[in-house]
């Protein structure tokens, strides 16, 4: 069953954008390292939270994917502009819809 | 910018698999309706947190399609197996890799 990986984590005030525009600038490369689906969205209800819904083929192909260079470099990058507070909950994928037709 | 809408609640202990199945069975339907995602997973540190993400054309897409007969009976079916602790969070979708190529 796919593994499945939800964060979320609170930008500095004033950064939000910068985060997300890290966080979104590397999502094609994911598809070859076993990425099937990963969002990154605002919370609509304050300035500073982002959320991440992430699909991976398994764990292994999640966890191998945090070693790519291109992977530390955006967390590197991102990091500074995060307060450190963090929520994250591994999941096991049962199904759904995914993907346009 | 897609509508994101992020939930998670707890089924009564013994009844996750029973919602995931009522939530997971008009999936289908939900593309029609304006959905792009929906996933639903099961949180692997415990035996009755279900996460559900969901992406829309808009936020009214998505109420309205709370409104469909098939939402509303599956709806009625699933609330007495929970126990009544939700989280819900609405999203601004800003990007990230939707879908298998």
């Amino acid at each position: 069953m796919p593994y499945g990986y939800i964060a979320s984590m609170k930008a500095r005030p004033g950064h939000r954008d910068e985060v997300i525009d890290i966080l979104t600038g590397g999502a094609d490369g994911l598809r070859t390292a076993g990425c099937h689906l990963y969002v990154v969205a605002a919370a609509t209800t304050d300035d500073v939270t982002i959320w991440v819904s992430e699909v991976w083929e398994s764990k292994q192909h999640h966890d191998d994917s945090l070693k790519l260079p291109e992977a530390r470099a955006a967390i590197a990058q991102a990091m500074p502009l995060l307060t450190g507070e963090f929520f994250t909950q591994e999941t096991e994928v049962r199904g759904g819809l995914t993907g346009q037709p």
